[in-house]
């Protein structure tokens, strides 16, 4: 049975894959807003990761939030064993069975979103860099992009679509890369802020000016993407009301002995600052 | 009395004043790596941020670390009166009385290396940007300044010396001050890898090139200091060692029924990286 702390707020989990990013800070900005007491930790801090959902039990916690993870069969059984409802935020891969409650943002729209931007700043030759092959966020994003190009009438180039880890090397890397092709893209979208950086450092070490001979697309829309020289031009995933509206849904469910939850995806929104501007004068 | 979870795991608190910075989730992923099952709650979040002692009483917390604050009489109060030990990390403006245990860094000593480095380079026009005028640690990284500015035979120019918020916005203002003198400073080093980014931006705005017309060094080695066009040379606060020692010295607090702690201050380290070089050649 759950158990209530003495001063009766429920006591519920936030279960990061690793703390190990900018992005954890604003998703647990927005759940420590709610009314409940909330317990962090990260996977990457437990011998064997697998083992959240049985600590959880074990403790008699009141629910949990999943960020950037999934729930194994096995954590389905444990936790529901324990009468401990779930909500996931940005779900890592398969979506979950429909009962299961989750959280995101409207990935594909804003892949599109900041693809269109790019074209009609005049960019033809577009590159997107996504996360992982089999995240679904990213899948999304990447689907968004080449929606975008094949409603402006343009073919997909598969040479421009790359994948990386969601950090900073991934961007460098996949940037490096893309530099190198006979025909180098005019404009990149990164499958994230923390890309996008990586992205402006192998830019900078090639010396390719932004914007004016590379455009910069982003994505989360992180605090510090503001502070970039300049500032990056991204899509924003409202990442603490996505914290905020988890933690809401999972004290609803707790409160009417509830397991199964809703499925909400929020709006992204293009926010334009100064990375991106039309593509060079073809010489 | 502290209250233990049924599976035997402290609960202890971890409160920042505010959760609005990358900083705070380096402290927290150490934090998070102890033993401990970690609530994690912000002073800014609660309708009057005076009460969250009361709010830890009330729940029968078994500990606290809290954040870049500082002990008010009452808080004191409160938690001995509810045996809660408490460790403060970087305590915000005056020294607590001596038995409260804290966690820090070597403030002074960052500042001095900060301005040695600099002076090293050839520098002699360098400014230093601080944080609130109140706050213990930029004080102690200001007089670390002066006196490698004074050991280096050089007088100590008042106008070279601000204080801005650690943020973004303070670094970008003062530096904005500084570059309109009519002798303006040929490095700056910054409070705060924030407020660095902020200088960063202002340089970028006014044209100077980083590091080649303009040296920044910043404080903290956040993640993200790696990932700035160019990579920032800064000074590295061990934030997550910081939490991880705070937490230990906690716990072993609450299992000897101790209230009473040490105070422990950790080395800061530079690190340079690219955003400082020898000053351009008079004209």
């Amino acid at each position: 049975m759950a158990r209530q702390p003495s001063d009766g707020r429920p006591l519920i989990d936030l279960v990061f894959t690793a703390i190990d990013s900018p992005f954890s800070v604003e998703i647990l900005r927005g759940v420590t807003s709610s009314s409940a007491d909330v317990v962090v930790s990260s996977m990457a801090d437990q011998s064997d990761p697998r083992t959240w959902s049985g600590g959880l039990a074990s403790a008699g916690r009141s629910g949990a939030i999943v960020v950037a993870s999934e729930l194994t069969p096995m954590d389905r059984r444990i936790l529901d064993k324990a009468h401990i409802p779930c909500v996931l935020i940005d779900p890592a891969a398969e979506l979950p069975e429909p009962e299961v409650a989750t959280v995101g943002a409207t990935n594909w729209a804003g892949g599109l979103a900041a693809t269109r931007h790019l074209l009609a700043l005049g960019h033809r030759r577009i590159a997107v860099i996504g996360g992982p092959v089999a995240m679904l966020c990213s899948r999304a994003r990447i689907d968004g992009y080449r929606a975008a190009l094949e409603s402006a009438g343009l073919e997909v180039d598969p040479a421009l679509i790359r994948h990386g880890n969601f950090h900073h090397i991934g961007g460098y890397e996949r940037a490096r890369e893309l530099f190198e092709l006979s025909d180098p893209p005019t404009a990149i979208f990164a499958g994230s802020d923390e890309q996008a950086f990586g992205v402006v450092e192998a830019a900078r070490l090639t010396r390719r000016r932004i914007p004016e001979e590379l455009s910069i697309v982003g994505f989360d829309d992180l605090p510090m993407s503001r502070w970039m020289s300049p500032p990056l031009t991204t899509v924003r995933q409202p990442l603490a009301e996505m914290g905020r509206i988890a933690a809401e849904m999972l004290l609803s469910m707790i409160e009417q002995r509830e397991h199964r939850g809703r499925r909400v995806e929020l709006a992204t929104e293009l926010i334009v600052r100064s990375s991106t501007a039309p593509p060079p004068a073809r010489s």
